[in-house]
């Protein structure tokens, strides 16, 4: 287990809560990045993904607060522009962790495209909810005019809903492999967020309004490169079965068969622990090897094969 | 003539006076990836370099506006996500020009930090004037309390400035090395907006608060991968003395003898043509072969000699 695609959840790098200040970003990302530097420091090439939700909803906000006064972004735009605020700051973090440890290693962010298809039915469905929150009606009925559709959300606002489609290919893969596909110890950032969306139009990539699920995203990007592992890094340490319950019990490992009966019964609810385990059934079954869930301090172990669960193909 | 670093002036991005909307900048950039494809179609490699003020004058005071909700970020994170925005919208519109073309080479952007020196005298005389406006006396107050330089500008407000301190070294050049230095048609999109600017501390790079004139990073990064050749996009077609006088002529050519005789005899005012010259210099004097200075319409007849202005070693 050489290659690592390890996609890191927004707790590496926010504390949940948090309202997303670059210093509280640096710390949990300096603290995330030791681990990560472990992974290097012990043999393994490492391409990471990471989410954005905190990130590109602060600047969806912040666009929509200056609009009387700047262009607001369309949100791929906005999505690019998360992808380097957190990269930036993951680059730097683990360069610096790497010349302390004088891990003669580069470390680099490319701002990625992910393609999804036009007629993927979540266009004509958005579920996933972004940006701030709406409480005054005339806005709404603006929003709505602009074709954004609006849910009202139990938390006491309306907030825009857009369309979570599922990722096809990275189109920048090719230049992936060419940083760091043969494995040269350099690390990655890539796909941040899940991605910048975007569709082929025509022959032409037009990027569009929606939020591809960044563990899909990672699964999809492992498979373009040829990468056989795909890391999982969440805030629990292990899956759990009845997660919650009194009759809860971790795995420490699970076939793809036994996680699609999981997932069919229901044992990983949506929005938390179901999208990870149906990124790995994906990529398990296109090609991938194993997939390891585990939470950050347990990153190496669970690599190791000493913590975390890992799923395999049987 | 093969490895060429194109630096992009913000006209080639963005209509000057526009307010830096998506959409114009779209239509500017897709016209720009005309040229620079036909850079590449000539059988050229090209990484482009680019301005950025408008982009991350426009994310400053987006982040100005909503600072109440939304933690602002410090300058470094916001020149990153500048990046990002632009990076994306030209990475897209070059690929899609290759794809309408049939050429089979990626492009990519890469967020690029630009080491500077923590002495260098730029620190204590900051310069250069970036975000937006502010009138109100209070407001003026709380941010000198925070240590902001303000000056007052003719256009009537007051404007941050902030240290513009000389490009030492491009912190990702060995991944850009790796990715296309050995000339393979890939484009790379890297150092935009002069690049993040990092100070090395303790072993550590920290971004500052600071901004690194385009051309000069442009220059830099050629020399950090060894390209000889570096092409600067600009709004007029030559270099003129007496620009704009009743006696102004153009250049077909000019020794960097002579670019300096002229650049001390303030033929080249600073803001406009003056760093670029300066950006000749530096890079002809350290390693560079050849620099080409001409605007997007003449870009592939000024690299073949046909057109531009060409400053050379003598």
């Amino acid at each position: 287990m050489k290659k690592l695609v390890v996609a890191i959840g927004g707790n590496a790098i926010l504390p949940a809560g948090d309202a997303g200040g670059a210093a509280s970003q640096r710390r949990r990302i300096e603290a995330s990045c030791e681990k990560l530097a472990d992974l290097v420091a012990a043999g393994h090439d490492v391409v990471v993904t990471h989410g954005n939700g905190p990130q590109v909803g602060n600047i969806l906000l912040q666009n929509e607060e200056s609009r009387h006064k700047v262009p607001a972004m369309p949100l791929d735009v906005c999505g690019a522009e998360s992808q380097a605020q957190i990269g930036y700051l993951l680059q730097q973090a683990l360069g610096n962790e790497f010349a302390a440890r004088g891990i003669a290693k580069g470390v680099a962010c490319l701002v990625t495209q992910v393609l999804v298809r036009e007629d993927d039915p979540a266009f004509v469905n958005p579920t996933k909810p972004i940006g701030p929150y709406y409480a005054r009606e005339d806005e709404i009925i603006v929003k709505k005019a602009k074709g954004w559709k609006m849910v009202h959300d139990r938390r006491g606002g309306w907030r825009r809903v857009v369309p979570s489609p599922r990722p096809v290919d990275i189109v920048e893969k090719d230049l992936i492999v060419r940083l760091v596909g043969q494995g040269n110890g350099n690390v990655l950032i890539a796909a941040g967020g899940g991605g910048i969306p975007v569709v082929r139009r025509q022959g032409r990539l037009v990027g569009v309004e929606a939020v591809i699920d960044k563990d899909l995203a990672s699964a999809v990007l492992a498979r373009a490169i040829g990468w056989k592992t795909l890391v999982i890094v969440t805030d629990v340490s292990q899956v759990a079965l009845d997660y919650g319950k009194p009759t809860q019990r971790v795995l420490d490992r699970m076939s793809v068969k036994e996680a699609k009966e999981h997932l069919a019964a229901g044992q990983f609810p949506p929005g938390s622990m179901g999208p990870k385990i149906e990124a790995a059934v994906e990529f398990l079954e296109h090609g991938g090897d194993r997939v390891v869930v585990t939470d950050m301090e347990h990153l190496v172990d669970a690599v190791d094969g000493k913590a975390g669960t890992r799923i395999g193909k049987a």
